[in-house]
């Protein structure tokens, strides 16, 4: 387990120019819980020595996934790894994330996900019954959000040399026509929605893994979003991003939206929705709901003259029922993340260094 | 380690009717290493538990790759994780195989590779110059290849949970016109190819994760195989099938074209072409070069009448410059594979039960 403490983004002023990242990759010579993150660390990792080594034109745009033609079709293409302690939890399991997961990230490039590939690292001694029933969960799943599991792998690692089970899915699916989601795209008066309560997913995984009790049971809203998206384009195929505030929560979002675009995001704190319970629990444990993962939220970056339908037509989206506005892109403060705290004040989101809970996904 | 000696095929009479697996899963309520080595194990994976849960039409292929129609393209879709010990070993690395291995797996659907996804699982604690390394040779076999890595996905987890790096890619590529390999394809009269020398990988990477001096350095064979492919398809697209014979060997990649097919297959034992180095190590260590992974190699079943320009157009390519027929599809012990031995008999050659070597892709 990481040390927490030296992971969290340190909160710094607005007027504080020069700011470096504290944690240089060259400083770190080995692998640290927090590069896998999603955070600063996780963005060196890829500037640092993943994309030099691939090159690329594609991998350069670093979205959720890659879009891409072949024979003419375009097409949405992401992979996504799951190592999730425990492979079971309240609302879901590793099996409902390796297809949610990368359902979603085709989804965020306004794709329908058609094709899945699945490959499983499975530890020597796990019980077959538990790869059943991450199986049967992970098929169930595909069927709700209409994917078929078209290709597949196993491998086995000694006993000592895994945890269970670790999966990864890739998936294809077409890009509508017309349709162009990325982060360039967003323009100072662009209103940001998201499709509901932040951090239940985080907060979900670490209450049974760390045996915590918080009065109610937290589930995760682990889904897949392919309709919620389908449902929000047939309003207009022109919205300008969508992302899956993941690893590094909504914080981490946000601030790569703000650093591919340019602009400057404020977001109203007291608007952000976080049920009490994921408050409750944050609260005792010293985390920030802003930092926790979601697995079936998305935030969307849509143009003010559309808002209002958009905003409508997700809450008419079961998945999308408690969807709200909780800010805008603007002018000011380029690449930078504020809020708008409930005294008044302003502070800067940072994007994250590491992460506040490893393995939730 | 896994046991070796539990996980060979039994020899077996022509004779013996009535024969079942010794081992099969139901007696075995855990994982074990033979679960991943492409043998009888993996099929009774598959077949009782992925296949049931995942359902699919697709996945029912059961291919090296599936082929499926999106957006008005045809297209090769595959997976495969990459656990191979140690990451570094003669011949190439991790991040070798890592491209090749999904890139074979495409072009045994006659697919030219063109966008590869990437997902590292990181264990906490290894040098990041190592995943420089590894990063690296994974970007230089992606352009030897001609295939872009266009997404990616990073997990670490913590140390004693991983083995430094696993790997996991999947690739898509455009399936050419005209171009239908499957195994239900083959009939009796088909003549079967092999690219060159086998049993070369496996040896390779056992030679230096065991330290064992065999008197000359045997290098991994791994290489990507779309351009040998591409040769052959240009004499005719009417291949009937091909398998990269990796886990398992040339013994299971033929098991499962003679399973499928429902063709018999017969092979000249002393024509399939072991080189000196693998034939002592195998001996040595009491190991079938016919079971031990390829990365560099296929073998292809060929209409009779193009068998000679295949054979041709295959040695007139570097990878595929020792090529020679091995046998031919039959009538006779449909989905037996048997090898007419140098002695004047005949040996059935049974699909492995687990692995010879575990972990060496």
């Amino acid at each position: 387990m990481s040390d927490t403490t030296d992971l969290h983004a340190p909160a710094r002023a607005l007027d504080v120019e020069g700011w470096t990242c504290p944690a240089p990759l060259r400083d770190r010579p080995r692998v640290v819980m927090g590069h896998g993150g999603g955070g600063v660390l996780s963005a060196e990792l890829v500037q640092q020595i993943f994309a030099p080594a691939f090159g690329g034109e594609v991998l350069a745009q670093l979205g959720d996934s890659a879009v891409l033609t072949l024979g003419g079709a375009r097409l949405a293409f992401s992979t996504d790894s799951y190592v999730v302690r425990p492979l079971f939890f309240p609302g879901g399991s590793i099996g409902d994330l390796a297809v949610n997961g990368t359902v979603n990230d085709l989804a965020m490039s306004g794709a329908r996900a058609a094709y899945l590939s699945c490959g499983f690292i499975l530890e020597e001694g796990v019980e077959l019954d538990v790869v059943r029933r991450v199986s049967e969960a992970l098929g169930a799943a595909a069927r709700t959000a209409g994917v078929e599991v078209a290709t597949g792998d196993t491998k086995v690692v000694e006993a000592g040399h895994g945890d269970g089970i670790y999966l990864n899915t890739a998936g294809i699916g077409l890009v509508p026509a017309g349709v162009d989601l990325r982060p360039q795209r967003v323009v100072p008066g662009d209103v940001v929605i998201v499709s509901g309560a932040i951090g239940v997913h985080g907060v979900a995984v670490m209450s049974v893994r760390e045996g915590l009790e918080f009065g109610v049971e937290i589930k995760s809203d682990c889904a897949a979003l392919g309709g919620l998206v389908d449902a929000m384009l047939a309003v207009t195929p022109d919205l300008h991003v969508l992302r899956d505030p993941t690893r590094g929560g909504l914080a981490a979002a946000l601030n790569e939206i703000a650093a591919a675009s340019g602009a400057g995001v404020v977001i109203r704190e007291r608007d952000v929705p976080v049920p009490s319970a994921v408050a409750n629990a944050c609260a005792i444990l010293g985390l920030d709901p802003m930092y926790i993962a979601n697995e079936g939220k998305l935030v969307a970056f849509v143009p003010r003259e559309h808002a209002d339908a958009v905003l409508e037509a997700m809450r008419a989206h079961p998945l999308g029922a408690n969807s709200v506005v909780i800010g805008e892109a603007v002018e000011a403060h380029p690449g930078m993340v504020v809020a708008r705290t409930g005294l008044g004040g302003t502070r800067v989101v940072d994007l994250p260094i590491g992460e506040q809970l490893p393995r939730i996904c």
